[in-house]
């Protein structure tokens, strides 16, 4: 029984930035090298970051990954580590891409995975199952594979498959059943979703199962735009056992000895109901005797709260560094939402690198400025106070406006405000709305909706709260408990509050999750429990607000379907649920 | 040799209006009948309306429409038309939808079409060919059907197709060869560009060919979002040659006489390389008898800026009033840009739905307010007059801003005037950046980016000279021939014109084109004539504006390739063509 040892590099790709992601493969695979590992595995389109988008139409970029992929090996081999087997996901195309090839979508674009080893590129594989629903599109752009890819590396016998291979039953598991193979490595870009993690054990374990080999699941972590990669890797046993496993939201390395079964020269069982060719090659050489014993250990997983934080730090801390901004800067009303994107920004950035303004008119109360003070100095953020009165009086002495006209213009003040902030000094601005008022269109257009980013873009109401609370519990509480025990209040005019035009968010809520995140109509809303003149109201508010919510800033996504990407309807819509 | 008469159904939907679309079909039935129709057919999805998205999710909305589907046969042979053949387009599921498929994206949602006849549906076809490219996203919503529907009526044998059935090679129309049938209908939801009637005639003709039998393709008509739907049925004989043809952007009945080869009752060719089944059905009854002769000619095409003006003339009308918006309000500064959407929006909706707001600032030339006033006065659209200058100051006396920031200020003191006037009064905010400018970030954003639409969001700068100037010779001239002249300037500070920050728009829109809509890369683009530096440059500041862009409003899409859904690029991405 030959015993591998097998290195899962869970790091973190940033799409387009081709060298900066050879240049982490080559260091990571130095780290694997130095633990004695004979193989290690990097995640799904690690040299070009997921997702690549309409970037596959282009062919200078195919180009660039394809040659970066050979100047990867290459690379490798002038680094002295030749002998280690490094599986890296890339994007691949059929031949030389061609100008006209361009116009036709999905036309031989290949998501990919490669094996090198001394110098060269000795297999690649085509990813067969090609996710289309939810965040994924990769029907548009891409082509699947046919073959499963076996290479025997120091006798045993190991299938390479990418992300989606995993999560739809046959194809690739299924021949590699056939083909006998010891050990299948899945790279991924899986994203964060809640409680994906019981999710990716379950099905790793089926699978081992049903392939009757080990699986070795990598995936990537870090923030895209709305996406989170957490991370999870793991490693199961062909019985189904759970070996080792990575944490969540971070870079690290896990590396474990693997003993497999010696591969066996039998032709593959010829029932091919899988539709897969199987294709193999051989790793030349011996394997390096491995020296002492490697095991990467199982790690705790974080519970949901902690979860969630951590997703929506990762999220909000690599969309300002990939995108080079220096700082972030926004309203900061001693209200629960901007409390809370304060304390995500500042476990993100450092309170030196966030800037939070509070922006009072006639109406904000003494309270709010000075829980908005008080949240500064907890944290110790760069705070600073425009009064907007002066600008909103020069509007209404030249206009005649009344009503809704002047709540939102104090809204699209504090925007101008902060605009004008960030092109003078360089942050971005961060919005603060959460998915409950997002949902409902409690909120100005461009007004508190100005902004590059928004954590909050998916958390619902009642979850902000519970965040904030979470979070008071891990050190020195950040927020103050007056931002989170008040009731909320847009604070536009005197004496508003949310719960004069809003339901309680406790009500909200269930309504806006089975609606917006499950598709359910009017009656099945209710048949589940809730009150019908309220469903017809909510129902009501959402469809009168996807509109606005089309301008919305992207943020972190936390649940099965968030708002943008995710979910897409048309603006021109006259259905109307009920009522 | 039996003769149909059949009538073509060029008609308008509205995406979630299933009442209204029902009663248009009964409305243009009736035509048909008084017509002497034996048959007529409606576009794709007529029922649901053209994308619908992510609503097919929603098991409400697909209850609704095949609800609405039995309703309507019964519906017609209450009006005493139940022996007219109507085929027409809706949403279909599997079996009752259920709730648990809502999780499982496309799981039984079909892109159906019916024959109803005498009170019943006679007959249903699921879309065989799922287009997955440009706008559109098929693969998510729904599954393919495999079966070909052939009906037998009066005598000859009739395929039932939907749109992208006859833009693939094989499949229905291969199917309908084997079947033997004298005629296939094809109705569609086919979106206009440039140039696409030319593509649309040689493609129906070469499948008639093939299928070697009569194509009758009728499309929809009208705007929806971004795109536009321009209509351009037609029927084309066995042989392959023109027999009749409606005009663009209006609704339309075509009514025409098709002599048919009598039915065979052979069975298929066998040979299904095609994969699909072929399943028959019959209308029971004869036919009346033909009175007269109906011949629905070949309306002339329109020349290629009348069909753009009129595509971008019914993209707004249609997104105003299918989005029940009274008016339209925007910023006319005198410049081309907004010239150019006050004379469509006239065009549209006439003068009186029209505000334009003149918005000088202490930079704006004396030109500039005469140049807006002339264009109101020639087009008797709403003028307003709103000087920006006491808010600006209001900002700089309490700020400290300076450069960029001062400039960006302006415009977006601007956005909120216009945001402030269209919540006081109701009116949608248009936008008026050009596609030129939007692709290299040549606007502000939350200045004068604000709006719901922009009619010139996928028109280059070229082209809207282009368009003003023949504009200018239909009729009288709406546009002041100065605002044609001048050159183009931002009036941000003293003196300021687009020259100073970008190269001349005749070398910029060519590498905006090649970049944006065909996806070529550096070297391509140089190797195909363009300026190096310039292409650097250009290709820098629209890598740089990709964020923006995804900020921007909705417009209408004229080219093969527009900017929004149509353009799918991620915001974090570090990827740079060349220095």
């Amino acid at each position: 029984m030959p015993t591998l040892r097998i290195a899962l590099a869970q790091v973190n790709s940033t799409v387009g930035d081709i060298p900066g992601n050879v240049a982490a493969v080559r260091r990571w695979s130095r780290e694997a090298a130095d633990a004695g590992a004979h193989l290690v595995a990097f995640p799904e389109m690690m040299l070009t970051g997921y997702p690549i988008e309409d970037l596959v139409f282009r062919n200078s970029f195919v180009e660039a990954s394809r040659q970066a992929l050979t100047a990867l090996a290459e690379g490798l081999a002038a680094d002295g580590l030749g002998e280690l087997a490094v599986v890296v996901g890339y994007v691949d195309a059929d031949g030389p891409p061609a100008i006209s090839s361009a116009a036709v979508p999905g036309s031989g674009r290949r998501d990919a995975s490669a094996l090198l080893h001394r110098g060269a590129v000795v297999a690649t594989y085509y990813k067969h199952h090609l996710p289309n629903y939810g965040v994924f599109d990769e029907d548009r752009y891409f082509e699947p594979g046919d073959t499963l890819t076996v290479v025997r590396l120091g006798g045993a016998d190991v299938a390479l498959t990418v992300c989606e291979d995993i999560w739809q039953a046959g194809g690739p598991f299924s021949a590699a059943r056939r083909a006998g193979v010891g050990l299948v490595v899945n790279i991924n870009a899986s994203p964060y979703e809640l409680n994906k993690d019981d999710v990716r054990l379950a099905l790793v374990q089926r699978r081992a199962i049903e392939a009757g080999a080990a699986v070795a699941f990598v995936n990537m972590v870090g923030g895209q735009d709305e996406l989170v990669f957490d991370g999870d890797s793991m490693i199961v046993s062909a019985g189904g056992e759970l070996l080792a496993r990575t944490g969540q939201f971070s870079e690290e390395l896990l590396v474990h000895d693997l003993e497999l079964p010696v591969a066996a020269d039998n032709a593959p069982a010829p029932d091919g109901r899988d539709g897969m060719m199987i294709e193999r090659f051989l790793v030349s050489g011996d394997i390096s005797e491995i020296s002492g014993t490697a095991d990467g250990g199982i790690a705790d997983r974080l519970p949901d709260h902690a979860e969630i934080w951590s997703a929506l730090v990762l999220g909000l801390r690599d969309y300002v560094d990939k995108n080079r901004f220096r700082s972030v800067i926004f309203g900061l009303s001693g209200g629960i939402d901007s409390a809370v994107v304060a304390a995500i920004a500042v476990d993100a950035l450092g309170p030196e690198r966030v800037v939070g303004v509070s922006l009072p008119s006639g109406f904000s109360s003494g309270h709010s400025k000075d829980d908005a003070a008080d949240m500064a100095k907890r944290t110790g953020l760069d705070y600073r106070i425009e009064p907007i009165q002066p600008m909103v009086d020069a509007f209404l002495a030249n206009m005649s406006l009344s009503g809704l006209a002047v709540e939102n213009l104090q809204a699209r003040v504090r925007g101008v405000i902060l605009m004008a902030l960030s092109n003078q000094e360089g942050h971005l601005v961060l919005t603060t709305g959460n998915k409950s008022e997002l949902a409902v269109g409690y909120s100005t257009l461009y007004g508190d909706s100005v902004g590059g980013f928004n954590p909050l873009k998916d958390v619902p109401k009642t979850m902000v709260w519970q965040l904030a609370r979470w979070r008071n519990t891990q050190g020195d509480p950040p927020i103050p408990e007056n931002s989170i025990t008040k009731p909320p209040s847009a604070e536009l005019r005197p004496d508003q509050k949310d719960s004069d035009s809003l339901p309680d968010y406790e009500i909200l809520d269930p309504i806006i999750k089975g609606y917006v995140d499950h598709d359910l109509g009017r009656d099945e809303l209710i048949a589940a429990g809730n009150d019908p003149a309220l469903v017809d109201r909510t129902l009501r508010m959402i469809d009168l607000a996807e509109y606005k919510r089309r301008q919305s800033a992207p943020g972190t996504k936390i649940s099965g379907k968030a708002f943008g990407r995710d979910r897409r309807l048309p603006i021109t819509n006259l259905f109307r649920e009920g009522v």
